[in-house]
């Protein structure tokens, strides 16, 4: 399996994220990337390609150009007014309060695009997220020219970005644009696996309304974990899209055992569905000893979940979302890509 | 005119709101009160009484129950998991997210009913937050007694609360609390003008549907300044409420010349609407010195605002909101205060 990667993603290196009542240096930082593609070499999983440049219109497709020119012009903004740290948020547009105007100043800004004060947009956050949407888009035309599978080892992850929002480290949807691109490269079905430990909201909220991409996503449950305000169970898809969204919001502890019957479910529709084409937003913080999540899985349940992705027989693009325990995350990724690749 | 005042104020102590990018020192501390109750004492305004308790069903009548709950949880629930520093959000329901379902840990009621992450929730905060309405009750029954005007020195502030929202250093909605109390004890029309620097969204939406309570704001453009997602001057009210909400944004660098317009349009408004009672939500952020505000009122204005308030002749209760000009909070309220008292 060929893996894209590129080294832009070290141009986007936060500081700080709010948690816990304070700012502390960065979960998602660039050595998990780094650990990722060392794994990847290790183990000699296949060639290593950089990404080619889809330019802004293929964004677009997923994206408000407001939220691109936002992302583009935000630092500027920021460091205009002489702060020399990350640009967070301090206020949002909340219950009761008005959502329709984005504010014309940088802190009214931040807050109206944000979800979160966890997610840091630093001098190089823009070049960064843009070389991690040409990593997806450069997996997904390794497997419309006839690949059947490729690892977009994105960075930043792209899962909690919506089409105009960002949050959860993520700026732009990486796998939402690789599944639109999918779609204008003449794939009439599309699926959308989320197995990364938080619910992919962003990806919920960009086909919602749409039967042509199905999304299922299994996560921690939204009444205990972030993003928490989206992926309960009860949220299937609106207007034409009703029945092609599906959540399976697991509680704090679960395992394997509970854990794999989720995916296993979510195959069962992803087949039934009849995909010809399948994104995988791959996240290992289901990890045990992840330092931010709760769910119990092991490094050999990852060689599993690449096997139980191989036998649904589809074009399969991996695209790297979370996984904040640095020591594992290139074993736990790439034991998904190999087992996937032993399988085939 | 008599003062209420009740040290309890001190238990609201926060550590740090995020500013800027970065945790700094609350501008909302202790010390503003107590600049404010020595200007009090020093220029002998009046006796300086303390509050007496008006009990949680007083606070209902403006704020949701599981509001109440949370505030007076959120420490305990936030400290249980070890944390020792103060309470303060993460992420919350932006735009795409539901807002209809409370989480159950405290990371997610945070996000859920705070508007932003300058508020910090300390160990103090629900007994500060409580005596603070009930200083602003006390002051309202001195006016139902037929007081002509009287003075709560409320701390922590209260014109961001909304009925289940916190944020812009406020928990409990002092005014609004005080302007429902004089509904209760039988005033027919209750005018509410609110002239801190930031739009007092709470006040707007706990009223915006009623006609009994006309609410006038004069205060920062929203595209601007703080809160920014509620203060547009379309804003008028809907439903029985439409027509009883009036807002003045007016854009950085306003002087008193253009801050004095507006302030006698509100009073002309409030003049017509014939109200029985007139609660003042009484900021001094407007002054030029303020360090996180952008209008440019001297000392000597604060005395003309008091003047213009005294010539509506309503009985008025005055109800301290921000300024975090610490050396000029004292004499600029109280200015306020004695401008209106030498009206008489």
């Amino acid at each position: 399996m060929k893996t894209i990667y590129s080294e832009a993603h070290r141009l986007h290196d936060g500081q700080a994220e709010l948690i816990d009542g304070k700012l502390l240096p960065c979960f998602e930082t660039a050595q998990r990337a780094e650990m990722v593609i060392s794994r990847v070499r290790e183990v000699r999983l296949g060639e290593v390609l950089p990404p080619q440049d889809f330019g802004r219109k293929t964004l677009e497709r997923v994206h408000r150009a407001s939220f691109l020119d936002f992302l583009e012009n935000a630092w500027a903004a920021w460091s205009e007014l002489g702060r020399n740290c990350d640009a967070l948020p301090v206020i949002w547009p909340a219950r009761t309060l008005r959502n329709d105007r984005e504010p014309e100043t940088i802190d009214g800004k931040l807050g109206y695009f944000a979800l979160d004060a966890g997610t840091p947009i630093t001098a190089g956050t823009w070049q960064a997220a843009k070389a991690a949407a040409n990593v997806a888009l450069t997996g997904q035309k390794l497997l419309a020219s006839g690949a059947r599978a490729a690892f977009s080892l994105c960075r930043p992850p792209g899962h909690h970005a919506g089409a105009d929002t960002y949050g959860g480290y993520c700026f732009l949807n990486n796998a939402a644009i690789a599944a639109q691109a999918s779609r204008n490269d003449g794939a009439e079905k599309v699926a959308l696996l989320d197995i990364d430990y938080h619910h992919g909201n962003g990806t919920q909220t960009i086909f919602y309304d749409r039967a042509d991409v199905l999304v299922c996503s299994l996560h921690g449950h939204p009444v205990q974990e972030y993003p928490y305000f989206l992926g309960y169970d009860d949220e299937t898809g609106s207007a034409r899209g009703e029945g092609y969204n599906r959540n399976y919001p697991l509680r704090w502890g679960t395992g394997w055992a509970r854990w794999s019957e989720a995916l296993d479910d979510a195959c069962k529709h992803i087949a039934a569905f009849g995909a010809e084409v399948l994104i995988v937003s791959l996240g290992v913080d289901t990890f045990k000893d992840d330092p931010i999540s709760e769910f119990k899985l092991d490094s050999d349940n990852y060689l599993d979940i690449g096997r139980r992705i191989a036998a649904l027989g589809k074009p399969t693009l991996f695209v790297m979302e979370g996984g904040y325990a640095l020591e594992s995350i290139g074993l736990n990724t790439v034991n998904v890509l190999s087992g996937f690749e032993n399988a085939a």
